[in-house]
């Protein structure tokens, strides 16, 4: 529903967002995960329309990705896997929000996200104690916010002090005379924490993987979940690559759950802690082998020119054709399950906010109702893919970490190698010795060590021997069902003959996503025929589409519920279908969601009518 | 293979698991996940091969309970969700292993695991220094195998008393004096740790579930990965209902990841500690309902009489009906993909083996080569699925726990209820009342409260109302998935012309649960002719089926290659294709997996040739 999403008024996104959310509810698309028990933030469940959106989705992605290719092939591992895996990716030392404590209640916020908040701070330098032989010199401070009393901040300021240095049982904290107190004025500061208002302490890091403990032995074993799948990809490219008959340029595909212990889940089910991820690891060749093997790495002006060249892969893509290809890819999947152009954005990361390994990113963002706006007015899109070029970077962490190989042996190259003019071979093996020793000393590598590797690294090249590289296009699942429902999302109003206006729901999912493709239904519940017949087409279409059989109320509301549910095509019983018409007997109406049209097909036309349509 | 898992000696069941899963890596069906960091215990990653087996299995099971059934809907919810759950379904409480540890290294066995161990057993009632005031009572023992040195043992017990009380680094333990000596003979003793030998504590519960924390806030809030899928059905039950159009009898289905954190994993992915399951939670009326709206519940000599009777479900159907129904289907879903009637075992469990809120529960069994055997030499099998007739325990529990009701409102029931005669109603309320009494005080009910409560219940049965009971189909993804590969191996040796002869392995796979459903290969590759007209082919194929492209090596090695992944049909063009015999112009051949055969297919008819035998 572009109309709604794009050109409604700024302030209408919250108001959309909550009419999207309050019928994935009512309709069992979403659910709040465990809601008889208040709820779990972050989580949220999949209702019986829900579960076939995102099968049907997952399915086509798999189609596209892996069976309908020969260069794709899948995997499926463990969520749990080992920890050490998480080191060589830097999840253990770099997947953190950089967050801030409060000091009297241990709740955290997020540094980025504290609310501004306006007051007057009380501070003090410190506390003791004449009873007892306390003193405290640390200083500690809280926001006095307008209409509170001093005492509540001097309270508080007590509280801080006796919390576990004094027992507070004995009472003896009360005894407590807080030192140096001043205080000062603030205009939205983020200093302090929006429930107690004490002043947080610094940012620190705070690792968003959830951690869990493997096996019976004391102490135990520590292990994450997953955060993301992209590594289970890069720790079983060998096995992959031993057993599958493939060759770079391949990849491998998995869709499945990963988690991550988000701060703040936000925006329904766009931002949450349990995710599915679907994800390509496409390995190709490093540049300087394409070109030992092709003569020239395609340049930028051949890679898409004409426009269609970037759909046919060549055996001299490097890197760069590689990346604008998947990104091309994805876009057009997008498209095909109908997400309009005009709803995507193509963002190419600029150069400051690379990751470090990445050459290039492209992100893939939809815009969603709750995005930002730009001055023009513009939603700006939100992520649902991130395609990126990642160089061998990871292929080249986990061999270093795990001390396994994991590079490949390439006849071609070899074959190649021994034809090339000297002064060519020194210039690859120079640019690839180049290449290998960067990302040495980035990884830790002394210069001596990255000389002494990168040079064993480039003296593979002769014998048929490289780390690939890798593109690796990176969807989230749920992301897209929102974006699929939002862009869905319409709304139609009718008057009937009495002059009441009745505004009812319709979701315009593309057919080969929709959960259910057709609803089949009698004209009237009690006329046997017609239910027996309507029963016929049910069983005839079921064993190859997702058939909704549905005899109860008016045909008019069932139509409606097949409208709210996405259902594209409602295939109705009548009389005529009996031979009340002669020349109608067995033809059914066949009713098209969108714009209400109804037309008549043969029974025995039905279902090579309905699957090019659905699939 | 039915020759080989039945009829070969008992001794070869380990020899033929070595061959399968050495085959499984070889072909990527299944790796060892984390394989290059030294694996980790108990988790399993499925590989190319492994993966679309894998998918088409739970296609099938959904297509089957889900997409061709109208009173089935389904679920995806979090592996994540309240903990509360988990309190309320008992797994907090008694999901546990009973455990011993190794008082000396902290490591823990399963009590009905401890391997019998014979030697001498060294005692001591404690040990006391001199040097400092220290004296330690606890006794300790170890047991000193044949060929050990008494000092060995006595060099433990030190250890054991020196640990912790005593600092280490000091050497102050050296001074310690042991006390109370006594030895005694063991023979096949449980007693003791099979590595380090010291006798094992006493028993204690080690809860199964994998612990996490959720949020951001200190203290961490304690979350667990599910143990099992059944209980986010039963605690999305009431937003399922509201929003499907289901009334009972009807289903929820979900597939998914579940964790148990093993003690032993084994027997490769049959018991490993993340599994996929694939459960329905079937809800019906409870008998009491039905005979008030029926007017009977169907006897035992009706449900099965004639024996087709079962597959066809009645509305005067009970629990035990339903539960029969629920066991036949599920049979004939496993014949339906490959698994012979007689590799399965129908197991009815004893009354004393029943969870003690079960009122029936049956195991399908397979016949798996690592299974033990009967004294008259036969396979007994291991569980694949468990049904289980679970009465109305789950949605009482979640009713107790969350405070929310979870019955249903039946306007048939509240119709007929009107209508019986006074001694009936009292009946059925005083049958329905003892029912729910009786779970109320299991449940941990003072006798009061139970009345009052259960009296309560009884009452909503006039109004329509009652809270329903649940019949679950409850199957394991990856035991299915290791079933249908010891089913489908099978080895045939061939001897070439020169007298040498080969072994070899066929899948023999069910075709709707083969990976790969058809090759499809140019007689030569160095034909463009024949290899393109096979990329039309494959090209004509693949949107339907998945097929997999080969040209390499020899037509013959081509055809062993899939025999070996278990893919039912290769589809070779050849010379004929082209036309060298003009009446075979289009026609290519199709090879059978399982005996050889070859036959001729026009090229136009062939996807409708292979679409029935493969779906």
């Amino acid at each position: 529903m572009n109309d709604t999403t794009n050109n409604l008024p700024a302030s209408s996104g919250a108001a959309l967002m909550e009419k999207i959310v309050s019928l994935c509810k009512r309709r069992g698309f979403i659910y709040p995960s465990s809601e008889i028990y208040g709820g779990i933030n972050g989580f949220w469940d999949y209702g019986p329309l829900g579960s076939e959106l995102k099968r049907n989705v997952k399915e086509l992605w798999w189609r596209d990705m892996v069976l309908e290719r020969d260069d794709v092939v899948g995997l499926e591992a463990t969520i749990i896997m080992h920890p050490k895996i998480w080191k060589a990716s830097g999840h253990v030392d770099t997947f953190a929000d950089m967050m801030r404590e409060c000091p009297l209640t241990k709740k955290r916020v997020r540094a980025d996200q504290v609310e501004p908040q306006s007051g007057v701070i009380y501070r003090w330098s410190g506390a003791e104690s004449h009873a007892s032989p306390f003193k405290c010199e640390k200083p500690f401070a809280v926001l006095l916010r307008k209409g509170e009393h001093p005492d509540t901040a001097r309270k508080k300021a007590r509280e801080y002090y006796a919390h576990g240095t004094i027992d507070a049982e004995t009472g003896r904290w009360k005894d407590l005379e807080l030192t140096g107190e001043t205080t000062a004025t603030a205009a939205d500061s983020v200093d302090f924490h929006p429930e107690s208002g004490a002043q947080l302490t610094e940012a620190r890091p705070f690792n968003l993987m959830f951690k869990t403990f493997v096996g019976a032995s004391e102490p135990a074993e520590e292990a994450y979940l997953r955060p993301e799948t992209a590594q289970a990809i890069f720790t079983q490219f060998k096995n992959v690559l031993e057993t599958s008959r493939q060759r770079t340029p391949f990849g491998i595909a998995q869709i499945g759950k990963a988690f991550r212990n988000e701060v703040t889940p936000r925006n329904y089910t766009f931002r949450s802690r349990e995710f599915e991820q679907m994800e390509v690891e496409f390995f190709i060749k490093p540049d300087e082998v394409v070109e030992a093997i092709s003569g020239k790495v395609a340049r930028a002006s051949e890679i898409s020119n004409p426009p269609s060249a970037i759909a046919n892969p060549r055996s001299d893509w490097g890197w760069e054709a590689w990346h604008k290809y998947w990104v091309e890819e994805r876009i057009a999947f997008y498209e095909g399950i109908g997400l309009p152009r005009h709803s995507l954005v193509e963002y190419w990361q600029k150069a400051e906010e690379l990751a470090h390994y990445a050459r290039a990113t492209v992100d893939i963002l939809y815009r969603f109702p709750f995005s930002k706006r730009n001055d023009g007015g513009e939603l700006m899109g939100e992520e649902l893919e991130g395609i990126a070029a990642r160089s061998d970077f990871d292929l080249s962490q986990h061999e270093r970490h795990s001390g396994k190989p994991m590079g490949v042996f390439d006849e071609d190259l070899r074959a190649a190698w021994t034809a090339l003019p000297k002064e060519k071979q020194d210039a690859l093996w120079k640019r690839y010795y180049e290449n290998r020793k960067k990302y040495l000393v980035k990884a830790g590598a002394t210069g001596d060590e990255a000389h002494k590797e990168a040079t064993e690294d480039a003296n593979g090249l002769p014998k048929g021997q490289y780390i690939p590289h890798v593109i690796e296009p990176s969807a989230g699942v749920d992301r897209l069902i929102l974006a699929l429902i939002c862009n869905a999302y319409s709304e139609v109003t009718e008057t009937d003959e009495k002059g009441r206006s009745e505004t009812r729901v319709i979701l315009k999912f593309h057919p080969r996503v929709a959960p259910i493709k057709a609803g089949v239904m009698p004209l009237l519940k009690n006329k046997p025929a017609l239910v027996k017949k309507a029963m016929e087409i049910r069983d005839l279409l079921r064993p190859w589409i997702n058939v909704f059989y549905d005899d109860g109320g008016s045909i008019g509301r069932r139509y409606a519920r097949q409208d709210e549910a996405g259902t594209p095509f409602c295939v109705t019983v009548d009389f005529e279908t009996l031979g009340e018409k002669p020349e109608l007997l067995d033809t059914v109406t066949v009713r098209h969601r969108d714009d209400g049209r109804q037309e008549r097909v043969k029974i025995s036309e039905l279902l090579n009518w309905l699957m090019p349509r659905v699939r």
